[in-house]
């Protein structure tokens, strides 16, 4: 398959760039550091990036920035920037993306598990995660040609734990994150939040 | 208790006012037919209702629109009105409310059965239901002074099925579907979907 995979350069991304890179042809997008690049939050951006890649048969986000902040402190343009970015630039992938991905083809998105186990600060986050599981469980329905749509809700990551200086112990590889991406992108899903069963 | 109801004049807000007001104060607030008048998707009308409303027990909302429309149809400004409409306008009412909502008082906002049963068409409003519902969550960890939130997620109601000219059978009446906002202001639930068990 020829997969282009947004958020390339990332934790998630890179693991998910080199799993699926055995086995098809990997194109790689982000904002800064990746072979394309582009703006996720920003539409004319998203449909240049498509015209300039050309069909492919899968797209996989592994990016996408929502507001950490708390909710006493959540400003508007704090709640603008999380639903412009990590909801809408993910949801427009879909949107735009769709004529260009091949009979049969799949898009992947990226929730995470504050969706259905949030924190203190994380309203913004949390509703922008539901909202893309709300929206792929729905859009699965329409997408023409056998396109699938599914959201990986990743837990949290090792690697980011560790970077947070936070207790690594409850996450998982971004290695091991990478195959809940697999098993969208390979498999005959759709409308489904794909996730590690909770523990 | 004294209890703000947005969308009082609506099909489910009706049936709302009618039991909540058989124990309490009922203000009805809506965008043109009820005794309090304002813009749900406008922040600054959000605000000067309620400033001009003045403390108040509970806020429930049975407002909000979304755009029903065939993905392929749906355009940028359909996807923009459900944002600002029923998804920012329901959580603005939490955002901007809190400080106008008295100690141990809570907030109850409207979500739908298409958030996790959606149909072709539902798109957008699948995505703001879901979206609507992990907000929730989330902001009930972080709420003050004992300020409780959950989300009602009505089943299609018989009275908009005949309205549609739908099968009514498959619906509950806005009068069943008024208990589940009682018991979301008048229990001590936070941070959850309230529904009928699925059947
Ligand atoms: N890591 C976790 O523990 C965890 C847990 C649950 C959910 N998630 C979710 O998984 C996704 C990826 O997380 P991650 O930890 O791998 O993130 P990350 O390491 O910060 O990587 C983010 C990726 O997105 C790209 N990017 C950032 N802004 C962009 C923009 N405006 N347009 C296009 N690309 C952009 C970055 O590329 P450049 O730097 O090259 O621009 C990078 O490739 C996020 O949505 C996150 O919320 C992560
Ligand atoms: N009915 C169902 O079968 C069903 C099922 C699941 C979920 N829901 C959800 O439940 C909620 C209420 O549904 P409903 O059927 O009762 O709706 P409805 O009969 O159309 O009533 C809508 C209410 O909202 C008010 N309103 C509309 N736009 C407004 C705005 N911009 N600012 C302030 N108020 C506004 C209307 O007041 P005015 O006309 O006086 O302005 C009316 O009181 C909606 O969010 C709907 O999606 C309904």
């Amino acid at each position: 398959m020829r997969i282009l995979v947004i958020g390339a350069t990332g934790t998630i991304g890179r693991a998910v760039v080199k799993s699926l890179g055995m086995r098809h042809e990997v194109i790689g997008a982000s904002r800064q550091r990746a072979e394309r690049r582009f703006d996720l939050a920003e539409p004319d951006s998203i449909r240049a990036l498509f015209r300039d890649v050309g069909p492919v048969d899968a797209v996989v986000s592994a990016a996408g920035a929502a507001k950490f902040a708390p909710l006493a402190e959540l400003s508007d343009a704090d709640v603008q920037f999380s639903l412009a970015n990590k909801l809408m630039g993910q949801v427009n992938l879909v949107r735009y993306g769709a004529e260009h991905v091949n009979d049969g083809g799949s898009f992947t998105l990226t929730s995470g598990v504050l969706s259905h186990s949030p924190m203190p600060g994380s309203a913004a986050i949390s509703l922008v995660n539901a909202g893309l599981e709300g929206f792929a469980r729905a859009a699965a329905l329409e997408l023409p040609r056998g396109i699938r749509v599914n959201v990986v809700s990743p837990p949290w990551v090792t690697e980011t734990l560790i970077a947070y200086k936070m207790d690594p112990a409850p996450g998982r590889s971004a290695r091991d994150v990478a195959e809940l991406y697999e098993q969208s992108v390979e498999g005959y899903e759709t409308g489904q939040v794909i996730e590690f069963p909770s523990t």
